[in-house]
């Protein structure tokens, strides 16, 4: 699943002026115009005026000019629970990036390319939809005015949201031991030594992202749509650990498992989640304490209590961020063992889609159903990771795009079809793009999937000291394209985790990604996108393994855990160099040896000839031209043989 | 030429404790050893003892704890005057990279591992040498401590400098009207509009580094070795222009050329050199002013007087070192002849030591005197633009080693010869690493050689989209290394001016580089060095041009303008791809065609015909595979021809 990498950050700001419309249900389209007399609105379009008014009235009594509601939530998660979809419920828009600044005279929303038309038809004539996008004008703009950025305890929105949902209902739970490489109070003992290691003398790490509480204590909830993280935070020095969560969720085991009813320093106290504010000021209060946070998951609010400077340690990311990106011998093999079950299913969905799109019968929405079924029925399968992109011609071509029963198109052999799905298992998350044509691809669609292709391998066999960061590697998945002109919009790949998120930061190709080390699992996902045509992305999941070089040490390479083959059809193999061929035999004889039993003992023939066709090996490039050489030499060689024999 | 691309901050620290060692004169050895008794000096030590007392002395009346000595002098220059290099003759040591801090009771160096072993050689027992070269350690031992960093006005150090070099005596000069394409009053012109389109609304912009105000104003001077720069400042507003120097050095004529006789925008008003931050001062006491630094070039003691902050504006990079490095078409045109005839010097070079080194006569001296000399009879020479690096056998393998008389190796064939030097010319600055074997090389000497020029070869071709950073393409350059364990410890490119310096920021590969855009020159510098043995560096400037692609706008690819053959010895071309060939031949044959006139122009037969034998194709690797396969071919097909004509 690709990933924009937008970093989101909340400024003060006051705005001058501003537009009243006037809210209409007439008019056709389906975007708001609001210079029409009257405007119109879509039906898609949410009346927002009274929220507004009760949002505006709410802030008076506390002096605040302008109320910022950006699009995550207090934990600055990728993906919300409903009753954190706080932007959402004041605007009407629903994508995943935006942030809104309300003032008494003014209510504007901020979000990317990516969302502008959906924006238009989402928000009504209250709201004014700021294009630009790039953060650089949204803080130039507003930083001079030199206004105070305040966080305040209570959320406003929550105040005046009528019928905000509760907190979902399930209870955290422990992972079985069987997925377990480190128990949580061996956890607890490595992040404590880089608390003593540290040369600036922190006393306690507080823990705010949900990742980082369920991976320390290995456990799960189902709080966060795709997400298996339960509201937490947790505060752990080098003698206490207290963990935040909504007590009531605890059971009785869990609190055996937890230790909590004990208070030394391998005992976990229990404090009510909404609490984690007023304990972290009195900890603060101690003689010689220093917190260590993370800043790119910790939010303003508790940031902000940690004073004075003294008592606050930041680094980008937490000890455990950095500690749980790199995978022990257990999560490995377990990742690499969801990844097999994973390619079984995605193989079922290719198979019944070349059988089925000829008839004609399926659609963008039906496969995507048949994707996520067909995992379902997956051992350890606890749903999909991401909603399911499933895109057919040109619906491929958008970023982000998911089919619903508006868009999704009919599946033909006359379209490029794109599927990227990702499963979580209890003893891993997956994510994986194909993209296939069911007929007869132009040459500029072989020569596009083709770079595409050559991107993903250029990245996958490329072997690098241990230490070199992927920003700096990343130009390799784009090299081919560019050598013609072509270039993709998106980020070139993410972490991922032990059925956790799946971008999972801080291990990826992004510029504020962490530098690779043995162990570390990332997406290779490069692609390209024609507008209004066509979109192509071939993702895989690779784990970084110590490469064997002739003359040096500490060297790495990727090892491909995603095992599923490409379309044949599309991969112009006179485009590859002899190492990419190579590369790619390998793979697919990777695919035989380690999918083929799972197939054969899951008694899937059709998958298994399938599979065994879509494997066969290529001949490299060379050895075409040797024979392309041989053509010619065949015709010119008999005149001087016979001139020897006669 | 390489460079290490080191960032240096000062602290101020304070420091416990400390060794007071006895001065001595006997032993034997060539490092210091303070431990013996009585410790041991080396005669290459130098005797600190009086300077650290006045030195002292003068702190103590000023309340200041610790004094900070860095290396660089006020304009944060590379290369500094004799009289600037006060860390040289505070402690002895004259390595280009370091740090001293002396408080009452100790005197501390700070260096890189590079210089370790000299400032063993040099420093005497006042001091202690500090090895932890990470800045991480640096920092983390003493930000804690908290204390205050306060610039005064005065050097203390130059206070107590008897004998401290005085000005040089050389009155900047203007640059000829041929090697200029923007006349000054157009580059005032430039920044103006720059100033007036920057959102934060700057007034005025604060120029520092010497080549800054040299660049605005089409100057040049004699201050500074190997750079021709003058000390100077500059503060530039929409309305007026200050230029502080040492106005004594400005001539009649000079006087003319820059308006100097008037007030308003297009006249330079002289104010004196050391009237800057007085002068600067008065310009903040300004309403509504606002100065815009650059805070790479600018020093502590001028960016703490621009209070309070609203009057401040930083970048990076000021706006002159952005617009210096993209080169117009008149720059990039003399820049490209500089290198034409640079390149017959070098060829010269080669030609000489081919005939010479197996008589046994010469050295790396004689070498560098030689390239130097053959430079120096170049049209529009002035000098060589660094100290040039000729380094035999395991000399090669030091990092920034230059020939002394007391190191100096004899040329022989049996080692592989490193030469990495450059011109200044009037009309361009020039920067060449070429390493020769005229004997039998090994095949892992070929193989290092040959994946060094691999990497220079992959850069060099790459197509890539205009405003791409070096340092996410850099990794090209160590690729083929990587791939069998092989690794360089720098840098792989740094910008270059026209007769300006020789590592001309903020281009290049490094982090803080600058993305690329058209006309931007750099060095490719990929090595490969052997402890102990040898040293490869394979180092051409290139210039960025715009990449005809099949498909897309706005690419680039580099353009090289260094015209040397490599050591076709060195190379295997079995490990080259088909690629690397066509690129290698086309490079040939632009040397063959652009330096090939000019030597026969000065009449230059034997380099002549040299260059014609080192520049003759290569056949690519696909093409003897090709043939390797015929062979197979031939001897398989007569049975079936047989076959078909019986």
């Amino acid at each position: 699943m690709s990933s924009s990498g937008w970093i989101l950050a909340v400024c003060l700001v006051v705005l001058e002026g501003g537009r009243h419309a006037v809210w209409a249900e007439e008019g056709s389209g389906s975007e708001r115009n609001c210079s029409a007399i009257p405007p119109y609105l879509p039906p898609t379009a949410v009346n927002t005026t009274l929220r507004i008014r009760d949002l505006r009235a709410s802030m008076i009594p506390l002096n605040i000019s302008a109320y910022i509601i950006p699009a995550t939530d207090a934990h600055l998660s990728e993906y919300i629970a409903p009753r954190d979809a706080r932007l959402a419920w004041m605007s009407g828009f629903t994508g995943s990036a935006g942030t809104a600044v309300i003032t008494q005279n003014k209510a504007v929303l901020w979000t990317d390319s990516r969302y502008w038309i959906q924006a238009e038809r989402q928000i009504d004539c209250n709201w004014e939809l700021e294009r630009d996008d790039t953060f650089d004008v949204y803080n130039t703009n507003l930083a001079p005015a030199g206004r105070i950025l305040k966080s305040i305890p209570d959320n406003l929105v929550d105040k005046i949201w009528t019928g905000r949902p509760p907190l979902p209902p399930d209870n955290p739970i422990r992972l079985p031991d069987n997925v377990i490489g480190r128990t949580w109070p061996m956890k607890v003992e490595q992040i404590r030594a880089q608390i003593s290691d540290n040369p600036y003398k922190p006393t306690a790490v507080l823990l705010s992202a949900l990742d980082e509480t369920a991976w320390l204590f290995n456990l799960r909830g189902n709080d966060i749509p795709f997400n298996p993280f339960f509201y937490s935070y947790t505060l752990l020095s080098m003698d206490e650990i207290w963990l935040f969560v909504h007590i009531e969720r605890i059971t009785e085991e869990l609190k055996v498992y937890l230790n909590s009813s004990c208070y030394h320093s391998y005992c976990v106290q229990l404090l009510e989640y909404s609490s984690v504010r007023s304990y972290l000021q009195s900890y603060l209060q101690k003689l010689n304490v220093r917190v260590w946070v993370g800043t790119e998951y910790t939010n303003q609010a508790l940031y902000e209590l940690i004073t004075p400077e003294d008592k606050l340690l930041t680094t980008t990311y937490s000890p455990v961020l950095t500690t749980k990106a790199v995978k022990d011998a257990t999560e490995q093999h377990i990742l690499k063992e969801a990844h097999i079950r994973d390619a079984v299913a995605v193989m079922q969905l290719l198979v019944w889609l070349e059988k089925k799109v000829p008839e004609g019968t399926e659609t963008e929405l039906t496969a995507a159903h048949f994707v996520d079924q067909c995992r379902s029925k997956q051992k350890n399968s606890r749903g999909p990771s991401f909603e399911t992109i499933s895109a057919s011609g040109a619906n491929a071509a958008l970023a982000h795009y998911s089919p619903s029963n508006e868009t999704a198109r009919k599946l033909s052999v006359d379209e490029m079809y794109l599927v990227d799905s990702g499963g979580q298992y209890l003893d891993g998350t997956t994510d994986i793009t194909r993209t296939v044509h069911w007929g007869k691809p132009t040459d500029f669609q072989k020569e596009a999937y083709t770079r595409v292709l050559m991107g993903n391998i250029e990245i996958s066999r490329s072997v690098f000291p241990a230490g070199t960061r992927g920003v700096n590697m990343e130009m390799l998945g784009r090299r081919a394209l560019w050598e013609v002109g072509l270039n993709y919009g998106h980020g070139t790949g993410h972490g991922l985790g032990n059925y956790f998120g799946v971008h999972e930061w801080p291990v990826g190709f992004q510029s504020n990604n962490i530098p690779f080390q043995e162990g570390m699992f990332t997406s290779i996902e490069p692609g390209y996108y024609k507008e209004n045509d066509f979109g192509i992305r071939i993702e895989d999941i690779a784990v970084t393994v110590p490469a064997t070089t002739k003359l040096g040490n500490n060297y790495l390479t990727f090892e491909t855990v995603s095992l599923v083959p490409y379309d044949r059809k599309l991969i112009n193999t006179s485009l590859l160099s002899p190492e990419q061929v190579h590369w790619l035999n390998k793979y697919y004889e990777s695919i035989r040896s380690v999918v083929g039993p799972e197939l054969e003992r899951q008694a899937l023939k059709e998958e298994y000839d399938w599979m065994m066709k879509h494997t066969a090996p290529f001949l490299s490039a060379g050895a075409s031209a040797v024979i392309s050489s041989v053509t010619l030499l065949v015709t010119m060689l008999p005149s001087v043989l016979l001139h020897n024999l006669l």
